[in-house]
């Protein structure tokens, strides 16, 4: 059975974003007020291939920690939908 | 309040994915099997300062027309945690 599985990928709480600092950079510029704190990370969408949504979350998992994500700056959190 | 917004941007389901087609390479290379399609966009989290869910919703909605998605090639999805 097919399983679609969601990976998000988001730099590590304890590190500066400048991506997400330039994005409220750009709020601000366009007048919208309300925006505290901005982090920009990765989304992706895979379609798995596996015999029941644990197999899946774990081949999804092993696919964040080898290729997705890198564990030094990043981490990464998993929905089988 | 405070609200955690979180926004899902992907490519439009009508439009190739390079980084996508890439990913699946690399996932093959490194021998991960049972990954049929992949889709790669960006996930943005929002602290979002309103006075409700629906107002907080309202502003990401705002953010995400105007700067941080190409209603060309990609679609956004809010959720409010």
């Amino acid at each position: 059975m097919t399983y679609t599985v969601q990976i998000k990928v988001m730099p590590l709480k304890e590190l500066l974003d400048p991506q997400g600092k330039a994005v409220m950079g750009g709020l601000a510029n366009l007048g919208l007020n309300g925006v505290d704190d901005v982090r920009v990370g990765k989304h992706i969408t895979l379609q798995v291939n596996a015999d029941s949504p644990e197999n899946a979350k774990a081949i999804a998992d092993e696919a964040s920690k080898k290729l997705l994500s890198n564990a030094v700056m990043e981490y990464f959190e998993i929905v089988v939908d």
